[in-house]
Protein backbone atom coordinates (compact mmCIF):
# COMPACT_ATOMS: atom_id res chain seq x y z
CA UNK A 1 0.00 0.00 0.00
CA UNK A 2 1.22 3.59 -0.80
CA UNK A 3 1.67 5.89 1.89
CA UNK A 4 -0.77 8.21 1.99
CA UNK A 5 -2.71 11.38 3.88
CA UNK A 6 -6.36 10.44 4.27
CA UNK A 7 -8.32 11.57 0.94
CA UNK A 8 -12.25 12.36 0.85
CA UNK A 9 -14.05 11.90 -2.28
CA UNK A 10 -17.54 12.24 -2.82
CA UNK A 11 -19.76 11.59 -5.72
CA UNK A 12 -22.97 13.63 -6.23
CA UNK A 13 -25.48 14.23 -8.79
CA UNK A 14 -28.80 12.63 -10.08
CA UNK A 15 -30.62 9.36 -9.32
CA UNK A 16 -29.61 7.77 -12.99
CA UNK A 17 -26.24 9.93 -13.23
CA UNK A 18 -24.53 6.44 -12.56
CA UNK A 19 -23.20 7.39 -9.20
CA UNK A 20 -22.75 3.94 -8.13
CA UNK A 21 -20.83 2.55 -11.27
CA UNK A 22 -18.35 5.07 -11.54
CA UNK A 23 -17.58 4.86 -7.82
CA UNK A 24 -16.95 1.15 -8.32
CA UNK A 25 -15.09 1.64 -11.32
CA UNK A 26 -12.64 4.15 -9.24
CA UNK A 27 -12.30 2.24 -6.42
CA UNK A 28 -11.19 -1.14 -8.53
CA UNK A 29 -8.64 1.94 -10.69
CA UNK A 30 -7.30 3.26 -7.15
CA UNK A 31 -6.91 -0.02 -5.29
CA UNK A 32 -4.82 -1.58 -8.91
CA UNK A 33 -2.59 1.73 -8.29
CA UNK A 34 -1.64 0.18 -4.49
CA UNK A 35 -4.41 3.12 -3.18
CA UNK A 36 -6.12 1.87 0.29
CA UNK A 37 -9.29 2.48 -0.23
CA UNK A 38 -13.01 2.70 1.23
CA UNK A 39 -16.25 2.45 -0.14
CA UNK A 40 -19.72 4.10 1.43
CA UNK A 41 -22.73 5.60 1.17
CA UNK A 42 -25.09 7.86 2.09
CA UNK A 43 -27.24 7.63 3.86
CA UNK A 44 -25.95 4.63 5.33
CA UNK A 45 -22.55 3.66 5.88
CA UNK A 46 -23.09 2.48 9.80
CA UNK A 47 -25.41 -0.10 11.22
CA UNK A 48 -27.69 3.06 12.78
CA UNK A 49 -27.09 4.99 9.54
CA UNK A 50 -27.94 1.53 7.62
CA UNK A 51 -31.48 1.30 9.91
CA UNK A 52 -32.16 5.03 9.48
CA UNK A 53 -31.60 4.53 5.57
CA UNK A 54 -34.54 1.70 5.96
CA UNK A 55 -37.00 4.14 7.08
CA UNK A 56 -36.59 6.64 4.99
CA UNK A 57 -36.68 4.28 2.05
CA UNK A 58 -39.29 2.26 3.43
CA UNK A 59 -43.02 3.29 1.60
CA UNK A 60 -45.14 2.59 4.57
CA UNK A 61 -43.18 5.03 7.41
CA UNK A 62 -41.50 7.59 4.61
CA UNK A 63 -45.22 8.96 3.68
CA UNK A 64 -45.67 10.12 6.94
CA UNK A 65 -42.63 11.57 7.53
CA UNK A 66 -42.46 15.78 7.73
CA UNK A 67 -39.88 16.91 5.65
CA UNK A 68 -38.38 18.37 8.96
CA UNK A 69 -37.95 14.31 10.09
CA UNK A 70 -36.43 13.82 6.49
CA UNK A 71 -33.82 16.31 7.12
CA UNK A 72 -32.70 15.29 10.63
CA UNK A 73 -32.70 11.26 9.41
CA UNK A 74 -30.26 12.39 6.85
CA UNK A 75 -28.41 14.47 9.13
CA UNK A 76 -28.06 11.87 12.05
CA UNK A 77 -27.13 9.14 9.84
CA UNK A 78 -24.59 11.75 8.36
CA UNK A 79 -23.11 12.56 12.38
CA UNK A 80 -22.88 8.90 12.60
CA UNK A 81 -21.17 8.18 9.73
CA UNK A 82 -18.30 10.65 9.55
CA UNK A 83 -18.02 9.74 13.09
CA UNK A 84 -17.68 6.01 12.76
CA UNK A 85 -16.38 5.57 9.29
CA UNK A 86 -15.05 8.48 7.67
CA UNK A 87 -12.96 10.44 10.01
CA UNK A 88 -11.51 7.49 11.67
CA UNK A 89 -10.29 6.09 8.10
CA UNK A 90 -9.27 9.11 6.64
CA UNK A 91 -7.08 9.44 10.15
CA UNK A 92 -5.52 5.60 8.59
CA UNK A 93 -4.78 7.29 5.33
CA UNK A 94 -7.26 5.84 3.13
CA UNK A 95 -9.19 7.16 0.45
CA UNK A 96 -13.08 7.49 1.29
CA UNK A 97 -15.13 7.44 -1.46
CA UNK A 98 -18.64 7.94 -0.39
CA UNK A 99 -22.09 8.10 -2.58
CA UNK A 100 -23.59 11.31 -1.88
CA UNK A 101 -22.90 13.57 1.28
CA UNK A 102 -23.53 17.16 2.66
CA UNK A 103 -24.29 18.97 -1.03
CA UNK A 104 -27.12 16.46 -1.48
CA UNK A 105 -28.61 18.03 1.65
CA UNK A 106 -28.28 20.88 0.78
CA UNK A 107 -29.37 20.48 -2.80
CA UNK A 108 -32.24 18.45 -2.38
CA UNK A 109 -33.85 19.47 1.20
CA UNK A 110 -32.13 22.69 1.66
CA UNK A 111 -33.23 24.34 -2.21
CA UNK A 112 -35.51 21.79 -4.31
CA UNK A 113 -37.70 21.18 -0.94
CA UNK A 114 -37.55 24.58 0.08
CA UNK A 115 -36.06 24.26 3.54
CA UNK A 116 -33.71 26.52 3.03
CA UNK A 117 -29.73 26.37 2.02
CA UNK A 118 -28.81 28.37 5.00
CA UNK A 119 -30.58 26.22 7.21
CA UNK A 120 -29.39 23.43 5.97
CA UNK A 121 -25.60 24.34 6.11
CA UNK A 122 -26.12 24.88 9.98
CA UNK A 123 -27.05 21.27 10.16
CA UNK A 124 -24.05 20.02 7.97
CA UNK A 125 -21.56 21.75 9.96
CA UNK A 126 -23.43 20.17 12.78
CA UNK A 127 -23.56 16.77 11.62
CA UNK A 128 -20.51 16.52 9.83
CA UNK A 129 -18.22 18.58 13.44
CA UNK A 130 -17.34 20.49 9.89
CA UNK A 131 -15.58 17.77 7.92
CA UNK A 132 -15.91 19.06 4.09
CA UNK A 133 -14.67 16.73 1.26
CA UNK A 134 -11.03 17.34 -0.51
CA UNK A 135 -13.01 16.65 -4.05
CA UNK A 136 -16.47 16.03 -4.95
CA UNK A 137 -17.36 14.33 -8.53
CA UNK A 138 -20.46 15.90 -9.81
CA UNK A 139 -21.76 13.73 -12.05
CA UNK A 140 -24.04 16.44 -14.06
CA UNK A 141 -27.24 15.28 -16.24
CA UNK A 142 -29.95 16.72 -17.68
CA UNK A 143 -33.26 15.82 -15.46
CA UNK A 144 -34.85 13.69 -18.42
CA UNK A 145 -31.75 11.82 -19.15
CA UNK A 146 -31.42 11.11 -15.45
CA UNK A 147 -35.04 10.17 -14.99
CA UNK A 148 -35.12 7.67 -18.01
CA UNK A 149 -31.95 6.13 -16.41
CA UNK A 150 -33.65 4.95 -13.21
CA UNK A 151 -36.91 3.86 -14.52
CA UNK A 152 -34.90 1.96 -16.84
CA UNK A 153 -33.33 0.55 -13.68
CA UNK A 154 -36.21 0.17 -11.82
CA UNK A 155 -37.55 -1.98 -14.02
CA UNK A 156 -41.14 -0.53 -13.56
CA UNK A 157 -40.93 -1.03 -9.68
CA UNK A 158 -42.78 1.15 -6.92
CA UNK A 159 -39.75 4.31 -7.60
CA UNK A 160 -38.69 5.58 -4.31
CA UNK A 161 -39.47 9.00 -2.63
CA UNK A 162 -36.70 11.22 -4.18
CA UNK A 163 -37.17 9.65 -7.62
CA UNK A 164 -41.01 10.77 -7.81
CA UNK A 165 -40.64 14.12 -7.67
CA UNK A 166 -40.99 16.04 -11.05
CA UNK A 167 -38.90 17.20 -13.69
CA UNK A 168 -38.96 20.73 -12.52
CA UNK A 169 -37.85 19.58 -9.10
CA UNK A 170 -34.95 17.69 -10.36
CA UNK A 171 -34.32 21.10 -12.97
CA UNK A 172 -34.27 22.83 -9.48
CA UNK A 173 -31.68 20.77 -7.92
CA UNK A 174 -29.42 20.51 -10.74
CA UNK A 175 -29.45 24.12 -10.87
CA UNK A 176 -28.56 24.30 -7.23
CA UNK A 177 -25.64 21.68 -7.62
CA UNK A 178 -24.07 23.77 -10.22
CA UNK A 179 -24.23 26.53 -8.42
CA UNK A 180 -22.91 24.88 -5.14
CA UNK A 181 -19.97 23.80 -7.68
CA UNK A 182 -19.46 27.50 -8.73
CA UNK A 183 -18.96 28.60 -5.07
CA UNK A 184 -16.76 25.76 -3.85
CA UNK A 185 -14.66 25.72 -7.69
CA UNK A 186 -11.59 24.05 -5.52
CA UNK A 187 -13.13 21.22 -4.38
CA UNK A 188 -15.69 20.72 -6.95
CA UNK A 189 -15.17 18.94 -10.29
CA UNK A 190 -18.27 18.54 -12.78
CA UNK A 191 -17.87 15.74 -15.30
CA UNK A 192 -20.72 15.28 -17.84
CA UNK A 193 -22.14 11.85 -16.99
CA UNK A 194 -23.43 11.43 -20.80
CA UNK A 195 -21.62 9.30 -22.76
CA UNK A 196 -20.67 5.28 -21.96
CA UNK A 197 -19.74 3.93 -18.66
CA UNK A 198 -16.42 3.80 -19.95
CA UNK A 199 -16.05 7.44 -21.19
CA UNK A 200 -17.43 8.66 -18.20
CA UNK A 201 -15.14 6.91 -16.10
CA UNK A 202 -12.16 8.17 -18.30
CA UNK A 203 -13.17 11.35 -17.47
CA UNK A 204 -13.34 11.32 -13.63
CA UNK A 205 -9.78 9.26 -13.84
CA UNK A 206 -8.04 11.92 -15.69
CA UNK A 207 -9.34 14.39 -12.96
CA UNK A 208 -8.19 12.11 -10.06
CA UNK A 209 -5.25 11.65 -11.38
CA UNK A 210 -4.02 14.97 -11.61
CA UNK A 211 -5.62 15.51 -8.37
CA UNK A 212 -4.35 13.36 -6.41
CA UNK A 213 -0.57 13.72 -7.16
CA UNK A 214 0.13 17.10 -5.21
CA UNK A 215 -1.40 15.60 -2.10
CA UNK A 216 0.25 12.31 -1.49
CA UNK A 217 2.86 12.12 0.89
CA UNK B 1 -66.25 15.56 26.72
CA UNK B 2 -65.84 19.48 27.61
CA UNK B 3 -65.09 21.84 24.26
CA UNK B 4 -62.13 23.04 25.06
CA UNK B 5 -58.92 24.35 22.79
CA UNK B 6 -56.05 22.02 23.18
CA UNK B 7 -53.25 22.30 25.82
CA UNK B 8 -49.76 20.85 25.64
CA UNK B 9 -48.51 19.62 28.95
CA UNK B 10 -44.72 18.55 29.61
CA UNK B 11 -43.25 16.79 32.27
CA UNK B 12 -39.90 16.90 32.95
CA UNK B 13 -37.06 15.98 35.33
CA UNK B 14 -34.57 13.00 36.15
CA UNK B 15 -35.30 9.54 35.86
CA UNK B 16 -36.69 8.12 39.26
CA UNK B 17 -38.96 11.56 39.79
CA UNK B 18 -42.17 9.25 39.41
CA UNK B 19 -42.84 10.94 35.93
CA UNK B 20 -44.30 8.43 34.03
CA UNK B 21 -46.46 7.58 37.50
CA UNK B 22 -47.35 11.45 37.60
CA UNK B 23 -49.00 11.30 33.61
CA UNK B 24 -50.95 7.97 34.27
CA UNK B 25 -52.63 9.39 37.22
CA UNK B 26 -53.12 13.30 35.84
CA UNK B 27 -54.23 11.04 33.06
CA UNK B 28 -56.98 9.40 34.84
CA UNK B 29 -57.80 12.80 36.97
CA UNK B 30 -59.01 14.91 33.79
CA UNK B 31 -60.22 12.21 31.70
CA UNK B 32 -62.24 11.45 34.69
CA UNK B 33 -63.62 15.25 34.78
CA UNK B 34 -64.52 14.65 30.82
CA UNK B 35 -61.32 16.37 29.32
CA UNK B 36 -59.87 14.44 26.33
CA UNK B 37 -56.83 13.52 26.75
CA UNK B 38 -54.01 12.00 24.99
CA UNK B 39 -50.66 10.42 26.96
CA UNK B 40 -47.22 10.09 24.86
CA UNK B 41 -43.42 10.62 25.44
CA UNK B 42 -40.35 11.32 24.09
CA UNK B 43 -37.98 10.06 22.57
CA UNK B 44 -40.89 8.22 21.03
CA UNK B 45 -44.80 8.55 20.68
CA UNK B 46 -45.08 7.46 16.40
CA UNK B 47 -43.63 4.08 14.76
CA UNK B 48 -40.61 6.12 13.51
CA UNK B 49 -39.67 7.95 17.03
CA UNK B 50 -40.09 4.30 18.56
CA UNK B 51 -37.61 3.04 15.97
CA UNK B 52 -35.24 5.82 16.93
CA UNK B 53 -36.03 4.97 21.00
CA UNK B 54 -34.89 1.73 19.92
CA UNK B 55 -31.52 2.75 18.56
CA UNK B 56 -31.22 5.07 20.90
CA UNK B 57 -31.56 2.64 23.77
CA UNK B 58 -30.49 -0.80 22.74
CA UNK B 59 -26.72 -0.88 24.63
CA UNK B 60 -24.90 -2.73 21.57
CA UNK B 61 -25.72 0.50 18.92
CA UNK B 62 -26.17 3.06 21.79
CA UNK B 63 -22.47 2.53 22.94
CA UNK B 64 -21.28 3.65 19.34
CA UNK B 65 -23.20 6.87 19.09
CA UNK B 66 -21.17 9.91 18.73
CA UNK B 67 -22.92 13.03 21.10
CA UNK B 68 -24.09 14.59 17.45
CA UNK B 69 -25.86 11.47 16.62
CA UNK B 70 -27.45 11.43 19.72
CA UNK B 71 -28.69 14.57 19.73
CA UNK B 72 -29.57 14.51 16.27
CA UNK B 73 -32.11 11.15 16.90
CA UNK B 74 -33.86 12.76 19.60
CA UNK B 75 -34.11 16.15 17.20
CA UNK B 76 -35.58 13.53 14.64
CA UNK B 77 -37.75 11.66 17.07
CA UNK B 78 -39.32 15.00 18.17
CA UNK B 79 -39.98 16.85 14.49
CA UNK B 80 -42.09 13.55 13.98
CA UNK B 81 -43.90 13.83 16.85
CA UNK B 82 -44.72 17.05 16.59
CA UNK B 83 -45.92 16.57 13.00
CA UNK B 84 -47.64 13.36 13.39
CA UNK B 85 -49.11 13.23 16.66
CA UNK B 86 -48.94 16.71 18.95
CA UNK B 87 -49.94 19.17 16.10
CA UNK B 88 -53.20 17.24 15.28
CA UNK B 89 -53.76 16.20 18.56
CA UNK B 90 -54.04 20.13 19.84
CA UNK B 91 -55.65 20.90 16.65
CA UNK B 92 -58.25 18.91 17.47
CA UNK B 93 -59.22 20.31 20.73
CA UNK B 94 -56.81 17.49 23.33
CA UNK B 95 -54.94 17.32 26.37
CA UNK B 96 -51.66 16.45 25.18
CA UNK B 97 -49.82 14.89 28.08
CA UNK B 98 -46.03 14.37 27.32
CA UNK B 99 -43.35 12.32 28.97
CA UNK B 100 -40.06 14.96 28.28
CA UNK B 101 -40.20 17.14 25.59
CA UNK B 102 -37.87 19.37 24.11
CA UNK B 103 -36.35 20.79 27.44
CA UNK B 104 -34.73 17.67 28.29
CA UNK B 105 -32.22 18.28 25.16
CA UNK B 106 -31.84 21.43 26.52
CA UNK B 107 -30.75 20.08 30.08
CA UNK B 108 -29.33 16.46 29.16
CA UNK B 109 -27.57 17.35 25.59
CA UNK B 110 -27.09 21.09 25.85
CA UNK B 111 -26.15 21.48 29.19
CA UNK B 112 -25.17 17.95 31.13
CA UNK B 113 -23.02 16.64 28.11
CA UNK B 114 -21.70 20.19 26.79
CA UNK B 115 -22.89 20.47 23.30
CA UNK B 116 -24.04 24.01 24.20
CA UNK B 117 -27.84 25.72 25.59
CA UNK B 118 -27.43 28.10 22.21
CA UNK B 119 -27.09 25.13 20.21
CA UNK B 120 -29.70 22.61 21.43
CA UNK B 121 -32.23 25.59 21.75
CA UNK B 122 -32.14 26.02 17.43
CA UNK B 123 -32.41 22.24 16.85
CA UNK B 124 -35.37 21.95 19.14
CA UNK B 125 -37.16 25.42 17.40
CA UNK B 126 -36.54 23.55 14.02
CA UNK B 127 -37.89 20.25 15.44
CA UNK B 128 -40.67 21.49 17.06
CA UNK B 129 -41.35 24.08 14.35
CA UNK B 130 -41.52 26.94 17.32
CA UNK B 131 -44.22 24.35 19.10
CA UNK B 132 -43.60 25.19 22.99
CA UNK B 133 -45.69 23.26 25.38
CA UNK B 134 -48.68 25.40 27.46
CA UNK B 135 -47.65 24.25 30.58
CA UNK B 136 -44.42 22.17 32.10
CA UNK B 137 -44.14 20.45 35.44
CA UNK B 138 -40.53 19.81 36.32
CA UNK B 139 -40.83 17.15 38.91
CA UNK B 140 -37.68 18.45 40.87
CA UNK B 141 -35.34 15.88 43.06
CA UNK B 142 -31.82 15.94 44.41
CA UNK B 143 -30.02 13.51 41.80
CA UNK B 144 -29.12 11.31 45.04
CA UNK B 145 -33.26 10.68 45.85
CA UNK B 146 -33.54 9.96 41.85
CA UNK B 147 -30.85 7.49 41.63
CA UNK B 148 -32.26 5.43 44.25
CA UNK B 149 -35.70 5.41 42.90
CA UNK B 150 -34.37 4.41 39.02
CA UNK B 151 -31.95 1.86 41.37
CA UNK B 152 -34.91 0.02 42.81
CA UNK B 153 -37.13 0.18 39.69
CA UNK B 154 -34.32 -1.34 37.46
CA UNK B 155 -34.05 -4.42 40.28
CA UNK B 156 -30.59 -4.52 39.26
CA UNK B 157 -31.26 -4.72 35.52
CA UNK B 158 -28.66 -3.21 33.27
CA UNK B 159 -28.86 0.58 33.73
CA UNK B 160 -29.29 2.53 30.61
CA UNK B 161 -27.20 5.04 28.83
CA UNK B 162 -28.40 8.34 31.07
CA UNK B 163 -28.82 6.29 34.28
CA UNK B 164 -25.68 5.39 33.91
CA UNK B 165 -24.19 8.88 34.57
CA UNK B 166 -22.52 9.79 37.40
CA UNK B 167 -24.33 12.44 40.62
CA UNK B 168 -22.14 15.23 39.18
CA UNK B 169 -24.13 15.27 35.74
CA UNK B 170 -26.91 15.15 37.37
CA UNK B 171 -26.94 17.79 39.64
CA UNK B 172 -25.62 19.76 36.53
CA UNK B 173 -28.93 18.71 34.88
CA UNK B 174 -31.15 19.24 38.03
CA UNK B 175 -29.26 22.92 38.04
CA UNK B 176 -30.10 23.58 34.18
CA UNK B 177 -34.11 22.62 34.86
CA UNK B 178 -34.27 24.88 37.64
CA UNK B 179 -32.75 27.64 35.86
CA UNK B 180 -35.00 27.33 32.83
CA UNK B 181 -37.99 27.10 34.98
CA UNK B 182 -36.40 30.48 36.35
CA UNK B 183 -35.86 32.21 32.79
CA UNK B 184 -40.29 30.50 31.52
CA UNK B 185 -41.49 30.89 35.08
CA UNK B 186 -44.82 31.47 33.10
CA UNK B 187 -44.82 28.11 31.62
CA UNK B 188 -42.50 26.00 34.44
CA UNK B 189 -44.43 24.57 37.48
CA UNK B 190 -41.70 23.25 39.68
CA UNK B 191 -42.89 20.39 41.59
CA UNK B 192 -41.22 18.90 44.46
CA UNK B 193 -41.37 14.85 43.57
CA UNK B 194 -40.16 14.59 47.39
CA UNK B 195 -42.90 12.65 49.17
CA UNK B 196 -45.53 9.88 49.10
CA UNK B 197 -47.43 9.34 45.05
CA UNK B 198 -50.56 10.43 46.23
CA UNK B 199 -48.72 13.73 47.88
CA UNK B 200 -47.23 14.15 44.08
CA UNK B 201 -50.03 13.87 42.52
CA UNK B 202 -52.27 16.23 44.62
CA UNK B 203 -50.17 19.15 44.30
CA UNK B 204 -49.77 18.33 40.56
CA UNK B 205 -53.82 18.48 40.20
CA UNK B 206 -53.85 21.69 42.10
CA UNK B 207 -51.19 23.45 40.01
CA UNK B 208 -53.15 21.98 37.14
CA UNK B 209 -56.92 22.95 38.12
CA UNK B 210 -55.64 26.41 38.87
CA UNK B 211 -53.74 26.93 35.15
CA UNK B 212 -56.65 24.68 33.23
CA UNK B 213 -59.78 27.24 34.02
CA UNK B 214 -58.52 30.65 32.48
CA UNK B 215 -57.87 28.47 29.19
CA UNK B 216 -60.70 26.24 28.99
CA UNK B 217 -63.53 28.16 26.22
Amino acid sequence: MKKQKGIFITFEGPDGSGKTTQINLLNDYLSNKGYNCIQTREPGGTKVGEKLRDILKNPELNNSLSIITEVLLLQTARAQHVYELIKPSLKAGKIVLCDRFADSSTTYQGIGRGVGKETICKLNNFSTTGLEPDITILLDLPPKNGLERADEREHGQKKDRWEEQDLNFHQKVRNAFLELAKENDKRFEVVSAIGTIEEVHHRIIKIIDKRLKPIIL
